[in-house]
């Protein structure tokens, strides 16, 4: 990750990150802080089986009608398949912080958790570790690495971007940090972002830019295909900026809305480059459907088949199984149209295999980034996916997770 | 595997195996003979992309009604996604069969190819070994376990199950071998599984024989995920047993079912516990599900998901991964109800970690065998499922397959 430019933090936030106990000895405890109340919105996981912290902070966005001041997150502990205590553990946190930070409202906190399932909370650690955490908050960048850090379960490094747009003039900055590296999966997985931005905005109209900008980022990544209990995209936007408040539509909305896009469209390549295991990132397009859902349909199920991400491990030009796997996607096409590039290479022309040099793809297949373009010629429907590949790696690391 | 008695082979069908060229050294081609027309019924893949023996074998049913008298199979090449040509190579294969065999129509042969998808079958190797292949046909244990040698591509062993049942007072054998390692998912993945009956029975009471024994056996195994393009299973019965024709239903047509189904279901696990860097076959049980289909869909999430199948590998009994599949299974069910036995110890009740002997129930999660019971306490619908465990040794045999 290149460094984050101190101009790149959002008026008006502050972050720490230190480590409470959670984990053995990284840092597992981090906070962001709007100095004022900022429009908030978020999406949460599509599993059934959802975290306390989701439960209980859905409940916190409608109680505070979307305004909050602080977002609180453990690593180590996802929090999750803990009963009644586990929401009491959420609800402990929240109040802490709200009480630490001058008398708020619960409401206003929103708290996320990560890591092992079904394991009981040890709250009485986080909430030890508030004061001195909230203490040490600062504008810096070296303080937003410590809370990009502090979010880490098995990332190997931390994930950040940043950008800017002009509002009425003026320039409005967005700022955001991701966690996830199994789990990863549409509907977001294992997966936490918090992005901050110093723009005026209504949450309304925030959530809609945030939904926009998650579709064909957060949503169009697989790691594994397993969609977590935790997932969690949060945006605060505080209006520090000086700009003036965002019109729904135009321009200068717009901007800011591909902005946001760009940030999370870094975030969730960075995600999948991280994947556990991974060597390379692979995106898929697949093109000529029946329709954009079809698209979507094929490209998922060759992000998520083994026998593709295994290939590409071994840089391994196997595009049977990239055909084979679109062919029990449930999408109707003819595969004697399709056509295949495997890494730039056309392999497969009409659904039978295409003279290319062997030796010549192997080579480029070994690549960080490997695009494979499947054409169904069916249609004009088109979805891009982005997964990584699957190596032994990925197996050893989820074998032994807990030990 | 434990021998064939020769005793449970079935009358009037006679087997060979041999080297004809397509692979390195190993056996690479196999017939199974009925020296009198038999009935024949057969399944395939349901992926859309379909081999050229696939769509060939589905012509030559109708055209023999039904009534075939040989079998010949090939590995080391799937003659999938070979065009025009692949199509000739199939019925060229069979014309030369038919001919061999004393003047036969071509219909009367079912062929089938496993193994590379995408590369030219070179045909000329089946047709020259056909002539030696049909001379050397016998009807012992050796002639058969040759067949059963020959269609193996990354199966580390061949697979067979024999059993008997009585109809109207006489025996009736039933005998059958399967291939399958890699690409094994319900609706039939890369397996090929043959089978042979002296009993005597019509098409369509065979068939229907078949579909009910394929549910719960073959179309209850995944090994990946992955649906393959040549997927078949063929029964053939000769009815030289001597017993009577068997009746539509009653007491001795379900005896033959159940007798079929035996078959089927250790061939299923025999290929499950052959999965491709299989460790333990892992039987997924989901009982009080809203709808028997409900659980089976919840069943086949956690098959497939590569979290519950790496801790397995890695005998890490990660119950939250289990609970986490079903949650986005699409199944609606409230997780606080949920209980989980693993390996045969409660690990989660209502739908929170039970307490148990981390260390105990981690060696017997070593066993070959691991049971895993999901509970949703939600209804009365349940589902089985197998599948293996997800070893290095997988993403070691994926990633250069071909090389």
């Amino acid at each position: 990750m290149k460094a984050i430019a101190a101009s790149s933090i959002p008026r008006g936030f502050r972050f720490a990150g230190v480590h409470c106990g959670l984990k053995k000895s990284k840092l597992d405890l981090g906070i962001l802080v709007s100095e004022t109340p900022a429009a908030t919105a978020a999406m949460f996981t599509t599993n059934q089986v959802k975290a306390a912290p989701v439960l209980v902070c859905r409940n916190h966005l409608k109680k505070s009608r979307h305004r909050m001041r602080a977002v609180i997150v453990n690593s180590g502990n996802a929090n999750c398949c803990t009963g009644p205590q586990g929401l009491d553990a959420t609800k402990a946190t929240a109040t802490e912080m709200a009480r630490a930070l001058g008398g708020l409202d619960p409401s206003q906190i929103f708290v996320c958790s990560t890591g092992v399932i079904g394991a009981p909370l040890r709250v009485e650690k986080i909430i030890a570790a508030i004061p001195a955490l909230l203490h040490s908050r600062a504008a810096g960048t070296e303080s937003f690495e410590q809370f990009a850090r502090a979010i880490m379960t098995t990332d190997t490094q931390p994930k950040w971007a940043a950008a800017t747009c002009r509002v009425g003039g003026k320039q409005v900055r967005i700022l955001g940090c991701a966690k996830g590296s199994g789990m990863i999966h549409p509907n977001m997985a294992t997966m936490l972002a918090f992005l901050t931005t110093d723009a005026a905005i209504t949450p309304s109209r925030l959530l809609r830019a945030l939904r926009a900008a998650v579709g064909p980022t957060f949503n169009s990544i697989t790691v594994d295909g397993d969609t977590s209990t935790n997932d969690t995209v949060v945006v605060l936007a505080n209006g520090q900026s000086g700009a003036p408040a965002l019109p729904g539509a135009g321009r200068d909305y717009n901007q800011f809305r591909a902005a946001l896009e760009r940030v999370c469209c870094s975030l969730a390549l960075a995600i999948v480059a991280d994947g556990e295991g991974a060597q390379r990132v692979i995106e898929i397009e697949v093109r000529g459907a029946p329709s954009a859902l079809a698209a979507a349909q094929a490209a998922r199920t060759i992000a998520n088949s083994p026998l593709v991400k295994t290939a590409v491990a071994g840089a391994d030009p196997n595009w049977g199984r990239i055909l084979a796997a679109a062919g029990r996607s449930g999408v109707r096409f003819d595969f004697q149209r399709a056509d295949i590039w495997l890494a730039g290479v056309l392999v497969c022309r009409r659904g039978r295999e295409h003279p290319f040099d062997e030796r010549a793809t192997h080579e480029k297949m070994l690549a960080k980034f490997v695009p494979i373009v499947v054409d169904l010629r069916s249609g004009k429907g088109s979805a891009r996916m982005w997964t990584c590949d699957f190596t032994q790696e990925y197996v050893h690391i989820n074998a032994s997770y807990r030990t």
